[in-house]
Order: structure tokens, then sequence, then C-alpha cells
């Protein structure tokens, strides 16, 4: 089912240009798909253009295509958390979760795949890509806090956050995309002011942080409400006080 | 350097015998060892037979060898998180991180190797006896919180709890297990409590799960503890409240 139009098209396209369209018909397949569900064929396909010609810019085949496409993802995925350093903390990451829940809900079957583990496109480079984005994402939670040297315990503390996060979203996907996104992305914001209030109780570094950002929270912030809400749960406990 | 006694041993065990001899080998081995740098000849060598013997009782060779002595890690590790449903929370939680801490700290490389991704020996199966694990690592939870029908909110923030507990299990690995295994423990537990009690703002079963436990956590527990560290460093920010 080739188009008149298509034909010219096909010769038109500098080398750059033909590269960018195939990574990009690779890319919005390997979003949707296992890696094992997506051949060269496939993506051949969806760019309208011969097998061989895939091959001539993807010698590798689909392991390049996989990984080329993962390098793109994990570009976009690494300015997620890149945000302006001003304002409320939970204000920064309540629009970075926004921005990471949102590749989530557009990569699902690719970002599952990829997590889960056990893919037969997996190998030590993609797991190396992975891992530079979950250290990047902590990297700029580590500025969120306004941290120059971070010891080890908030260190730490930001890796399992991102860990959880990653977590939430492959039971988010499993559950059919429940609850609501806004939903999901208030309860981890809470998630991490719990975590840094916690961690504040045994080290000094994380304390001065949670002092500093707290000063700075809105009363109608999800710090204010999140405590006002916590407060009758645990008042009842007062023996531990 | 075989012994005079090795060859008699060697003729007198039972094909049972003789399998679980091999297995535990191969475990000890699996375990301080990424999989690709354990070959079917160390497993021989440290089992005092042949590699031929190895063979006949496990065909597929190294992969075969890997998946039991997994399967077999597997059981042990669901077990950790198994206890008495007795006494305060937090005191069973101690035990349960205690066990499972003492399984990571013992079976380092093995354990960093499986839950990285990228092993040679990484299948859908190995795949699924790892979430196998970790479903029944969050049903225990569950049952620790004496919740019988726990809703979608609750059952993920048990989900991810537990993937914050792998993540801070690999990054302790990966920093020459520092902190101290009991401080680490200690954290751990307080990351719960905390992310129980973040969850009750938002979640009224979740709110009746942190109700009924505080009740019966002592005044010199880890709740304690944590409230009376955590209310001077938040007490800061009254305009929250």
């Amino acid at each position: 089912m080739t188009s008149p139009a298509a034909t010219p098209a096909y010769r038109r396209l500098s080398v750059e240009e033909r590269r960018t369209q195939l990574l990009g018909a690779a890319l919005s397949l390997f979003a949707h798909r296992a890696p094992e569900d997506v051949s060269v064929d496939d993506v051949a396909e969806a760019a309208g253009v011969s097998r061989p010609l895939v091959y001539r810019y993807f010698p590798g085949g689909k392991q390049q295509l996989y990984e080329a496409a993962l390098r793109s993802a994990a570009d976009e995925l690494e300015l997620c958390f890149a945000e302006a350093q001003s304002g409320p903390l939970t204000r920064r990451l309540t629009r970075a979760l926004d921005r990471y829940l949102a590749f989530v809900d557009e990569h699902d079957a690719g970002f599952s795949a990829l997590l889960q583990g056990g893919s037969v496109a997996e190998t030590s480079r993609t797991t190396a890509i992975v891992d530079e984005v979950r250290r990047a994402a902590a990297e700029q939670i580590l500025v969120h806090l306004r941290v120059e040297q971070p010891g080890p315990r908030l260190r730490m503390m930001v890796r399992t956050w991102i860990a959880a996060v990653e977590a939430a979203s492959l039971i988010w996907l499993d559950e059919d995309k429940q609850p609501a996104l806004p939903e999901l992305r208030d309860w981890l914001v809470d998630h991490l002011v719990a975590l840094l209030t916690a961690t504040a109780a045994t080290d000094e570094q994380t304390a001065a942080v949670v002092r500093g950002a707290l000063a700075h929270e809105p009363v109608e912030g999800p710090a204010g409400v999140l405590a006002r809400r916590v407060i009758p749960v645990v008042s009842e406990a007062g023996h531990l006080l």
C-alpha cells in the first residue's frame, strides 16, 4: 500500500533525515511493545521503506535499533527531573514527576519490558543506559534538595526513592493505569516528604535539608496538607511522645 | 589433589545426596560470583567430582545449575518475612529485615548480579522466580499489617517499600557494606513507618492500619524513638499547621 507520494519522499531524505525517521519509527514501536514483539520488518513497514534500507542504516538490525531508541528515550528521561531551582521543593517535585509519569504513560509496554528484566534485548549495555538515567535522576533530586556534598545516608535515601518511583510506575501500568496520574504523583511527593522526615531523625544533613525545605513550603501546598492530615491519625499514639 | 578418602565417598552417595551436594557447591559459588564467572568445571572442582558427573545430574549444565540454585535461594528468602503474628509491628519487621539482610550479606555478589539485570543467565524463568519472592514478601508484610483485603493503595505502598529495600540492599553492597547492618535495618523500619503514615493521610484503610499498629508500639520501640526525634525537626514549620 505505497501511496504515489511515498516514492519521491523516499528519495529526497538526507542520510541524517533518514536515520532520524527510522529511529522515530523504531522508538514508537518499542514504546508500546516488548522488544521481542518488534521485528526489523515492522520498523521498515512503519517507516514505509524496505528491509534492506533499514539494515543499511542499522547493520546490527533490531538490537542496534533497540539500543539507539533506548539511548534516545534515556536522553528524554534525564530531562524530566531538570527544573529551575526556585519555588517550594514540592512544587518542583510535582512538575518533575508530571513529566516522568507522562513518559511512563507514553512508553507503557516498552517501559515495562525494559525494567522488568529477562528481556531478550537486555544486555550489559542496555542495563548501563538505565543505570545512567537513575543516577542522573538522583543527582537532580539532590540539586533540588540544595545539597552539594551529600553524605551516604542522604544519597541512599534519594536512590531508594527513585527505585520506589520506578516500582510504583510498573505497578501502575500493571494495574491498567489506576489510580489517575495526579493522584499517583501526589502520593509519590508525599512519599518523598515522609522519607526525608524519617531520615532526618537519624541524619543531621537530612535534618538541615528538611528544615530548609519546610520553611519555604506554602500552607496550602503538599507538605502542609500532608501534615494536617497526618496529625489526627497519629495523635491517638500520645503514649509514644 | 584427591584425598584418599574422597574416592569412597564419591561412590557411596545416593542419587539424592549427590544432587544435594552438587547443588550446595553451585549455590555457594553463585552466591559470591556473577553467573558469568562460574563454570561447570568450577562446580565439579568445588564438589570434588568430574565434569561429566555434573552433566549427568544437570544435563542443562550451568544454566540448569543456576536456576536450581536460584530456586533454592528463593525458598530461603521467602521464609525471611514469615514471622509469628504477635508483638509490636516494628519488632516483627526488625526480625524479618535482620534475616533478609543476613541473606544479602551471605549472597553478596550473586544477589547483585541477579538484581542488577543484564546478566547472561537472566531469562523469563529467573525473572519469574525473583518476582515470586517479591510477591511473597509483600504478602507477608500485608499479613503483619493485619489486612485481609488490601486495597490498591496499600498494596502499591507495600510493593514500593519492598523495591526500596531491594535498592537499599544493592547500594549497601555497592558501598562496601556500609553502614553497619543494624543501622541500615533500623532506617528501613523507619522508612516503612514513615511511608505508612504518609499513605494514611489519603487512604482510610492505611489510616486504620496505622492507628492499630501505633497503639501496640512500646514507648522505647522504633516508632516512639522516631516520633520523638522527628518532632524537633518539623516543629519549626508551625506555619503549615
